[in-house]
């Protein structure tokens, strides 16, 4: 029977990559074995996906999306069959790689490697949570995470990070199964592969098994080992991709095309199918996917128990992380006080944690200098702040899970110019619609002597090209922690951009407010000029306005700590800060050309940075209000 | 003798931190043993830092600056004292991480894990560079790699891949010394650290030597195994950060700040030193570090009589190598044929490899999809197809040791969307102003099925962000063979960024050409309305001027397949091809933000994009020259 259900997910997925001349049949096929067993020990109920005691299921391969949308639709997903047939094209609920909006996926996956990241993070998300709400007599966190990955997952850099963090936190719940194929894109693993990954994984602190992954018997006892392991547990199973696909079986040139309808009907004849049979579902192969809706059902029902008998203290506990209430934050009053808004967002981060218990997280090994440390409230698992190492792009995927758990509220912090580093992660927190809060000090070449290597120059137009993505730089305490009011209300990944340099407090501004991403900070007698800037150069832009007035040229200044918030703004409230009959300067320490949407003239870096002291360094790059206003006077002209 | 040698470097370091007030004082001083014996082995001149068989030494932790300063000075190269007590100022020869200009860095270092894979493409293009050279009883190149790295480039994911491609390739000739020193900036490495490093680089095909990196034996010892060594070489150094710092040794406080004066002088009394004398270098130790001016001025004399002694087709092939000829290259005609950019890149990129010897590189593991196989040209090290594996980052920082290497000119290919993994290796790419080829193919949602994961939208606009970068997008085959044209004639990086689908040729332009950035494609009568676009929307565009012109208003089409170039031409040229009277319109179906600068209106990609069949995606998404016309004529108005 077994073999049977496996084949018949087999010609699903073959069917589907061929209906839609697109798509990956290869790891599908060869998953399939595992993938009928690894469903008699998964723990979820698909009826309702967001059970928060389910089994996590990962497919960091995420070209096997005909696998996940086969094993939703015969497990009793809201996934139909036609859904199947309309795999991969627009507006369907089956995209070419697996995405939430498509029910029972736990997390987007495709770019190769964050799946495994994602794993760990889900791991260490169960862990904190059972931290949190298990009690000694019941136990209601008590999952698996199961993730499935291919060679590609295990070259990519990030999930050697993310596996260096499992397995020193010795996460016991977690599952890795590599489908070891041999097989990549340009043919023979061997090419490029030839490392010992079980004495790898071991050598990282994981148990390790090498399995069959055709062979039922070893793959289940592979499984059952799962529940005695006391560290995170590699199953190396090894495979044939496109596993009964006739002549592509062990093929590359079945990994990333269809097979071929005459070689789909010749593999359907060789296992003993009907070869003219399209999106074929026996009943007796779907009576037995389906146990999963009353098993589930079951399962939930007893958990739901488990719950009502926990204390008071844990009952709040979990309300509190399911509904944060954002109303009580104690945010804090900076006025009048000089302080690099690194160290403003310390202190609002650390009012936010006491506020809030799912607000967790930390730093790729730079806390002492992020300011990101949640004072008094310990170390990962059995406290909020967690030592990710030096491994910023693990830190940002692991999050991402972390997020999607459904209990946490996560940061990841680094310097700003290593957002580069872990930029593929934040892209998929943006496709999610996640709230991942990325801490990102040591803005500009205000970072000083570190030199152009460590000071950012591109990155705020890269975070800001990003779709459904918030990038906020204050200009003092006070805008910083509006912009936390701003990012905790939004359905997206926002980033605190921040300076390693003492900012002088604003004065209260004249029109709009930092939720619209900027506003009208100093109103100037008839005004030729506005300036526009953000974080450090708000404040060179005051003095510049000054010398300007005394000139005898008025010039507005605009504080801009979110210039994706003011793209949504409506005209009116743009005209309103923006005065259409001035010149408008936009000034950053930055490359800054995406401010031609609302500038005439862009005052910005048009280099890297040099290694020297900050003040230095602004003078050196012409940022003082002297050249600022003499830009501005000549434009006025 | 050698502990004179080593605490006079201890020292050094320190008092250049403190002079300068910033800095790091503890990776130095714990190094400063295996300094001095690794200066007894290393074959290097001095006076010629581009000597082509000199050893290569990479500082992977960057942040050890002064220590690659003190060691160049004490060894007679190009660095004076007063170079030293400059440290960390703006415009010196000394800046807080290794940079180029100043002569004997082989490599701009700092980002973490970026010199470990740097390393390992010194040993690739070493390998390479003896493939073509060497003859069976004259070796020209037979030189050593020594990178020096610390927990934290070991911790970053670019060093697992780049590790793992030595290991596959067997590089005999890398000598990696692991500075373990069990301390980063949050504490301990064990709050986030415990794997077994040997047990990891024995798994990736090392071999690993453990020693104590103060035991001036133990350090002789292992480096001489080097020479035996069939493999790639892990010296594993266990040392105390801040090695005769007093309290401050052993102390993660000791990394990234001055020691203070006083601390300093307690050490210099502890090491026999005068505790007064500041930048103190004695004779005596100076004269044993300059013997390395004698041995490497003999070492390069006898190296070039084996030079002169090669054959004319080793000759012919050394100069060939040195000076690239690209007057060469037979581009080929594309004219009249539709093709997608990726296919007529491929062929061009054939047609360079045949003209010139050092162009070599590959992609990660994307090859058939790239179409940068250079067909009958061999796998590496035998040949120039490079299988980096599905490791885009270390690929990238590894193509920029080999063009630094000096006789290369590398390649890096992978999908638009995965130069989000790479993009800190291009970004020191830029840095140092090296030739790097980037092949970006799958440019834009014309990707289709693969969906949102794998369309890029923001990728652009972060590449012509980066200063010193340049992208070229091409719109058919001919402009792509004049996009390479102006490519390899930049003393800097480029990215070819290349689509999936077939791509209509243009006319001949009417004004200005590809190496300007942009040209006029088209010219109307009485042009209202300026279209620009790259890419595959050149031709949308063409096509929605047409409409425009049946309407009788008059659009001027300018094809711009390289923002960065035009941003350096004259306001004289631009204004010939965008026409100040016109309403200017850029068209791209991406973020495109930048295009402002250019432009009145941007028409562009505002979400991440769907799977999908390509041509629905561009129709949902209002990438048809109706929809462009329709915009356009409302904007006439």
């Amino acid at each position: 029977m077994l073999k049977k259900m496996a084949d018949m997910i087999r010609f699903l997925c073959a069917d589907m990559v061929q209906q839609a001349n697109s798509g990956h049949p290869g790891a599908p096929m060869g998953l399939a074995d595992v993938m009928v067993v690894l469903a008699k020990f998964l723990n979820h109920n698909p009826k309702n996906p967001n059970w928060l005691n389910r089994d996590r299921l990962v497919f960091s391969g995420g070209h096997a999306s005909s696998l996940v949308y086969s094993f939703l639709h015969l497990s009793g997903y809201d996934l139909s069959l036609d859904d199947l047939k309309n795999f991969r094209q627009l507006g369907s609920k089956t995209p070419g790689h697996p995405e939430i909006h498509t029910k029972g996926v736990e997390v987007a996956t495709g770019p190769l490697g964050q799946g495994v990241a994602n794993a760990v993070g889900f791991a260490m998300a169960a862990k904190y949570a059972a931290n949190l709400l298990n009690e000694p007599e019941n136990t209601i966190i008590d999952h698996k995470i199961y993730c499935l990955c291919g060679d590609g997952d295990l070259q990519e850099g990030i999930s050697y990070e993310a596996c260096a963090v499992a397995g020193n936190l010795h996460l016991d719940n977690l599952v890795l199964i590599y489908d070891s194929n041999n097989i990549t894109i340009e043919g023979d693993t061997s090419i490029a592969w030839s490392e010992d990954v079980k004495a790898r994984f071991e050598a990282q602190g994981w148990d390790v098994a090498r399995i069959d992954g055709h062979d039922y018997d070893q793959i289940e006892f592979a499984l059952e080992q799962a529940a005695e392991k006391e560290r995170p547990y590699l199953i190396i199973a090894n495979t044939r991709i496109a596993k009964g696909a006739g002549e592509l079986e062990g093929s590359h040139h079945s990994h990333g095309a269809p097979l071929g309808e005459e070689i789909i009907k010749a593999a359907k004849i060789a296992a003993g199918f009907d070869p003219e049979r399209k999106f074929a579902i026996d009943e007796d192969v779907l009576i037995r996917f389906r146990a999963a809706l009353e098993k589930g059902d079951l399962a939930e029902a007893q958990w739901n128990k488990k719950v009502e008998n926990l204390s008071s203290e844990s009952k709040n506990m979990l309300n509190a992380l399911l509904n944060p209430d954002f109303s009580k934050i104690n945010f804090p009053d900076f006025s009048g006080k000089k302080l690099a808004t690194r160290d403003s967002n310390g202190v609002i981060m650390n009012e936010i944690a006491r506020a809030i218990p799912g607000f967790i997280g930390g730093s790729a090994d730079l806390a002492p200098s992020n300011k990101t440390e949640l004072k008094g409230m310990g170390d990962f698992p059995n406290g909020r702040n967690i030592h990710y190492g030096i491994r910023e792009h693990a830190m940002a995927a692991i999050n991402n899970a972390v997020a999607r758990y459904g209990l946490f509220l996560p940061f990841s912090a680094t310097f700003f110019i290593f957002s580069d580093y872990l930029k593929p992660s934040a892209r998929i927190a943006a496709l999610m619609s996640i709230r991942h809060f990325f801490i990102f000090t040591h803005d500009s070449i205000g970072v000083g002597e570190d030199g152009p290597t460590h000071q950012p120059i591109e990155q705020l137009s890269t975070l800001r090209a990003m779709p459904n993505f918030y990038t906020f730089r204050p200009a003092d305490g006070n805008e910083n922690a509006l912009c936390w009011k701003a990012a905790l209300n939004l359905r997206a990944p926002s980033a605190f951009v921040l300076s390693r340099q003492g900012l002088a407090p604003l004065e209260k501004g004249e029109f709009g407010g930092v939720e619209n991403g900027a506003y009208l900070l100093k109103r100037a007698q008839n005004a030729k000029i506005t300036l526009i800037a953000s974080g450090s150069e708000v404040e060179l832009c005051v003095k510049a306005a000054e010398i300007l007035a005394a000139r005898g040229i008025g010039a507005n200044v605009v504080s801009a700590p979110c210039f994706d918030l003011l793209c949504e703004q409506p005209r009116e409230y743009v005209d309103q800060i923006i005065d259409p009959a001035t010149k408008v300067i936009a000034v950053e320490a930055a490359s800054a050309l995406e401010w031609y949407k609302f500038a005439d003239e862009i005052y910005s870096m048009k280099s890297f940075g040099e290694s020297g002291k900050a003040g230095a360094l602004f003078e050196y790059f012409g940022f003082t209000p002297e050249k600022i206003a003499e830009f501005a006077q000549e434009l006025a002209k």
